[in-house]
């Protein structure tokens, strides 16, 4: 099993029959010593981070899957942390893509003169290319498609997939009164069919979740949502 | 005639019939001293900054004018400095349209991880909105749309005018070797008939213009494109 590629808060082994194996690890995003999960460098060590992260992102994929949303998840080892995807390509050097119900964080920061913190939001899906020196800059179709990155039908079929599976995410939190604001996906390109595939985890590290008007730090999300 | 608006470089006055008068001033934007069209701040006043504007400014428009445009322009008198204009509605606060032919700017700032500076761009259209404070960020289509200040049908009428404008003034421009790499216009709604028209000025101030790999500046450009 070779390690292909040392991640912020992953390892990523590459396995045969174009499968790869993800090991999560306890390192998360944060600044100062604060989890946060929208940073870009490795803030601090949690005991259990990786496993509580494992345990959502391992049951948000057997939902998705069951329901015939094409995704990598193949399988996960919850006692070893760790995953069994299908290898996948990303667009250019990687996009997130984002989906919004409450207007909050960077979009208020935006957009605050023309919305109020929390105002609701109908799904509305943006693209950031992950460029941690250029601070994850939003981009448009046109300029994905200018620079090569996406066809506008690609951007479509993207939009599409992430208003979906956030609608099945967002419905799977509501059963515990918990509301999802916000929630960032990865998509990449099936290595062997070239399909558009879901891809990384599912996890409070990636969605701004509330309860009651409180936002639910990701380690207690998974508690919270999955139960002790 | 009433003052009903003090801007950092016109000042505007109310006329009958609908009409607006826009008396351009010396004052230019920039930062410590320096002539920077991009800039928020009125950074220092250079004399005959808002006689060569208002000349670029109607040469241009002239021309958009004969050529069947919606525009906002009435008529101008260069030795008063002041314009006369159809009065016009904003969309929302105010928006600013960027048509790029050629990488560079905060296009680059943005998307250096895809495209090298001064690579050619297809007539690239992307919004801002007007807000000093948040910095004029980058808006999207299904943005606008979600607050409420364009339909998507408004957008495609904006892409496809300033498309259709800056390939003119490119043009122009290129009958004396001057070279357009972006331009920023404005739109707003005529207030007697509710069609999208153009408005604002159209000079140095708003674009960057190379001639032979070299940026001409704002006043440069006047000179360079007019003849003195």
């Amino acid at each position: 099993m070779q390690l292909i590629y040392k991640g912020k808060t992953k390892d990523v082994y590459s396995l045969e029959n174009d499968q790869v194996l993800l090991k999560f690890k306890d390192d998360v995003t944060g600044e100062n010593g604060v989890f946060d999960p929208g940073a870009n460098t490795v803030g601090l060590t949690i005991e259990g981070a990786g496993k509580s992260g494992l345990k959502m992102t391992k049951y948000f994929y057997e939902k998705l899957n069951s329901l015939g949303i094409p995704t990598h998840f193949v399988s996960a080892d919850i006692d070893a942390v760790e995953m069994v995807v299908k290898r996948a390509n990303v667009f250019g050097k990687g996009l997130e893509v984002i989906c919004r119900y409450k207007s909050v964080g960077s979009f208020l920061r935006r957009y605050g003169a023309y919305c109020e913190s929390g105002q609701p939001l109908d799904r509305f899906v943006e693209v950031t290319i992950k460029d941690d020196e250029r601070g994850d800059p939003t981009i448009s179709a046109d300029a994905l498609e200018m620079l090569g990155i996406l066809t506008q039908e690609e951007y479509q079929i993207l939009k599409g997939l992430t208003q979906q599976i956030c609608d099945i995410i967002k419905a799977e939190l509501a059963t515990k009164e918990l509301e999802l604001y916000d929630i960032k996906l990865e998509f990449g390109r099936d290595a062997v069919t070239n399909e558009i595939i879901l891809i990384d985890e599912i996890s409070g590290g990636n969605m701004r979740v509330y309860k009651n008007g409180n936002y639910i730090e990701p380690l207690a999300l998974e508690k919270d949502f999955l139960g002790v």
